[in-house]
């Protein structure tokens, strides 16, 4: 097997974070000048891995192995969140082409094809995966006419980066096999269980909805407690109904969230006629995601029904399917995992979801996780421990050459 | 008994609703252009009522009676509410001038003396009931400090409006021997009762507690269930548990509301870290208030105590406490309201604030009330009928006869 060069990886990572370094965090938000300089960065270091790259139409940096296929993709995203961390993403992509470069200075691998993908905006500053669905087809006006919390449409800010007249990577079903990215946990439950490699079984599904409350905005003094109709009030017994329900119907790694609420007007002194909140819930199977769905439906109408209150629930957008990751890909990410970090690897979901909701009803996917630190993500104290790192990196390099070399 | 003029009375209403008149409402903030104007024509209209009339120090309009004392003080506020309705104040107002006008034009009660105040900002628009609060010798700095939505505190709209220097009209206890304000119920009892006429035995007290909800925050997809500390859960079983255990304490009257609350940081991918809300509750009768106290802090200690989430319950300001109309007025109130509405009158406690709060410490206070269209108030749609305005004024005007012949 290839051994990937754990020093030079790390060397990267730090280079990589110095584009928008903040604190012990990074501030790179998609097509800003540090997310475009870093992008050009992570072209030099595609070429120097022995890729043909370019940053394409959308802002994705696309390096291409100059071998024939079948060829494995690689890579993650490069942008950040508003406040964001050090490997969410950029260890994905860094990961792609350590495993590049330590395949093509191989002599038993060099003739291997790996190509290397940083997606644009995975973190949805302008619109969640829009460089993934770019690369399978499905990126179209609504992402162009996206736009950043300053008002700043896709395609004005492609315009401004000069990359709107360049064309864009494109998956390539006689070549592309499939599509295998590593990510930090971004939870606990690795470090939780001293595991050290998490093999993803499925991405979550997630859902969310809007629940409105109907009902009739008065003085809060003098207006009998038998005559209110407290959207508020509504609201409270809603959100513990709902927690009583789900359980009930809960698979062992479902969540449910309701993390926004507003009662209207909001005033100390006034009954609130209205309230609204958002629920969120996720999980890997269609059936639980389906089964909350009419839960909360089921609960608005009783709620309405009982009085004095109107609910009403629906879908907030479409919902994401939950996506399985491919069969033959994990078996090999478990092999690698089982030989280089024996007892120490587990299968496990992904609650969060990546680039991989997108691409993988188009082509096999699998993703590889390494521990969060105290699981946290998203922030500027997100860490990893760097033997982390590099295992994972040399576990990713592993499965991909047992991939490639059965193909 | 002296008779008021209810087409006079009504004509003056509808004078002083121009001021401000903005559709079916008023919008008359106090110390604005439109309410110095009100006030500048209300001292017209108390002067041509017989009394030496003025614009105080503070911006109340206050008419006093040429004869000796015993006097009673008449009146209510004159601003209004943002957005406010014709009548909150200014009906209390002008019965005060009515019935001023009415007992001097009548030989048999000429001699009686009746003063009548327009309060400064009993609505808040600064401070709440500040021109009472002067009346009584309670104003003070935090009251020249209090600002307005745009910034200019009290004593810079004094300067502004050009009263700064002037005398304010003081209690006089000698002279003064009872306030008694009418207004509109602002709420649905009278109207539902078909009462015409209701005789205030005393005015609630309020409280407004403050609920933080202290948890953690986190990723709400990869945080499992268990491992939450969800604040804004806890905020929804504390407001289904508060009304369980309010239930079991109130009062005939009690009424409590939670009409803000918060959610930090709010969004619908971030589990609650922080949560907050206010409680407010009004009863007349300090036990409940303090009973409602205590059990708001139990529950949050109980919460606290189960976990996960750390509940604290505080005061958010001192609170008001309930105060007593006195007897004495409330019995020739009583014994008017018989003699013109038999059969339509009713005892009922005031479920909102007035400048009777303020004043009931310091000298015997008594309040009317006539009912209001749907109840409602602190609106453009506020309304009350034209004969139940006129029946209120004559009530009001035998009461004050019988209190100043009994004296």
């Amino acid at each position: 097997m290839a051994e990937i060069d754990g020093a030079r990886l790390l060397q990267r990572l730090q280079t990589l974070r110095s584009f928008g370094a903040t604190g012990s965090g990074v501030v790179r938000p998609t097509y800003s000048d540090t997310d475009m300089a870093a992008r050009a960065w992570l072209v030099e270091q595609m070429e120097a891995a022995g890729l043909d790259a370019m940053i394409d139409g959308v802002g994705n940096v696309f390096g291409r192995s100059k071998n024939p296929g079948p060829a494995l993709v690689l890579g993650s995203h490069s942008d950040t969140q508003p406040t964001g961390g050090w490997l969410d993403g950029a260890m994905g992509v860094m990961y792609g082409i350590e495993v590049a470069h330590a395949l093509r200075d191989d002599p038993t691998t060099a003739h291997l094809a790996v190509d290397v993908a940083a997606w644009a905006d995975e973190e949805g500053t302008y619109n969640s995966c829009l460089g993934s669905r770019s690369f399978v087809g499905e990126f179209g006006e609504a992402d162009l006419a996206a736009t950043n919390v300053h008002g700043e449409s896709v395609a004005e800010a492609l315009e401004r980066v000069g990359v709107a007249d360049r064309p864009t990577a494109r998956f390539e079903p006689g070549r592309h096999v499939g599509y295998v990215e590593a990510h930090i946990e971004q939870g606990p439950h690795l470090e939780d269980t001293a595991m050290r490699i998490g093999v993803v079984t499925s991405i979550v599904g997630i859902s969310a909805m809007e629940i409105e409350f109907a009902g009739e905005q008065n003085h809060a003094g003098s207006t009998p407690m038998p005559r209110r109709r407290d959207a508020g009030v509504a609201l409270f017994e809603f959100g513990v109904r709902l927690r009583e329900r789900f359980e009930s119907l809960a698979g062992p790694t479902s969540v449910w969230t309701i993390g926004n609420v507003r009662l209207e007007p909001g005033a100390e002194s006034i009954i609130p006629g209205r309230a609204w909140c958002v629920l969120q819930f996720r999980d890997p199977d269609p059936e639980v995601l389906r089964a909350f769905e009419a839960a909360a439906m089921e609960l608005a109408a009783e709620l309405t029904a009982a009085g004095p209150v109107d609910v009403t629930a629906g879908l907030a957008r479409a919902s994401m399917a939950p996506v399985a990751m491919d069969e033959e890909l994990r078996r090999n990410l478990r092999d690698a995992a089982a030989d280089r970090a024996a007892g120490a690897w587990v299968e496990m979901p992904s609650a969060a979801i990546h680039d991989g909701t997108v691409l993988a009803p188009h082509l096999p996917c699998a993703m590889l996780f390494i521990p969060s630190i105290n699981g946290v993500s998203h922030d500027f104290s997100e860490d990893s421990h760097h033997e982390d790192i590099v295992l994972g990196c040399q576990v990713l390099a592993d499965g991909v050459v047992r991939t490639l070399t059965q193909s």
